[in-house]
């Protein structure tokens, strides 16, 4: 096997996913997801420290992508606004991907480890986006509470686009957060 | 050593959050939480599973408390007016709380894997609120994000407070709340 294989990190994703979905998580091994890839067990280590780094290697890139689109905005722009145009933009990220997010999603919701892997990476999220609000010079309690908001909307909005792949996860963000402004809003505010 | 202590479960619960900010979580035995209580081991198990659940026993009495209380405000309460009732029910169950709940985050913020478990309460409490919206006749992405939104306010509202606590709990929770909303109304809404 030549030491440069086309798209092999795609092709891992891919056969991992399909393993992780057909005998669960636990039960797949990174030689078994190299075989089904057609690659070998070098090539598997080269792209993934581990098989569950499959699953969260994307977290990285996802972060970076909310943090640095939220600190491009004008400071002139509402937090609220600024993060519906963070959305929009990490929505992208996620564009002819639904196929991997639900086969993902399912893979996840399956295992307690997982699960718990998935909600650190969405604290973590949040921590950020609260620094960077707060490097917007926004308060900090607003700052944490701006971070949560935005993390809640990205989860009720990806959960919705799990459920609906039809419409792309822009339009589901974009009606949760609009849904989340009502809520608020609702009431003796 | 007679079978039943007076307050037992308070002086473990104290001598445990001792023993874990002194000398850290991990470090800690049930018997040397119980030796500094003056109290045997097997009282110690009669009222702990395990060290881990001086921590976190208390989270299913919090969850039925917001469960119950929010499931008692009238349906007619827009969601957030009655996420604001439950908020100040649940702040009464830290009165006289403060120091230990101040010693109990320390000790959390110190371990990962106590972390962890403090997220996994949190998404918890966050899907039994949005269950009891739904129970309220609340439409799922609605429910799902007062959910999360309810959860913010408790989150942000209490790290306030352990920065904080010459003021009550349920102040702190009030202002996080109006501070949320605040925050999602402003801008293009």
């Amino acid at each position: 096997m030549s030491r440069w294989e086309p798209d092999a990190r795609g092709r891992l994703e891919r056969a991992a996913l399909e393993l992780y979905s057909e005998r669960g998580f636990e039960q797949t091994t990174a030689a078994q997801i190299a075989e089904r890839a057609g690659l070998s067990e070098r090539t598997f280590f080269r792209h993934y420290a581990d098989k569950r780094e499959v699953l969260f290697g994307g977290a990285r890139l996802l972060e970076q992508t909310f943090v640095e689109t939220l600190a491009a905005v004008p400071e002139a722009v509402a937090p609220m606004d600024a993060m519906g145009v963070t959305l929009e933009v990490v929505a992208e990220v996620f564009a002819d991907r639904y196929e991997p997010a639900r086969q993902r999603q399912a893979v996840i919701a399956a295992n307690a480890e997982l699960r718990e892997r998935e909600l650190i990476k969405l604290a973590s999220l949040s921590s950020a986006l609260a620094s960077t609000f707060r490097g917007r010079g926004v308060e900090d309690t607003a700052a944490r509470l701006a971070g949560e908001a935005g993390v809640a909307v990205f989860k009720v909005g990806f959960e919705r686009w799990m459920g609906d792949g039809g419409r792309g996860l822009g339009e589901h963000l974009g009606e949760a957060l609009v849904e989340l402004r009502r809520l608020v809003v609702a009431g003796s505010a």
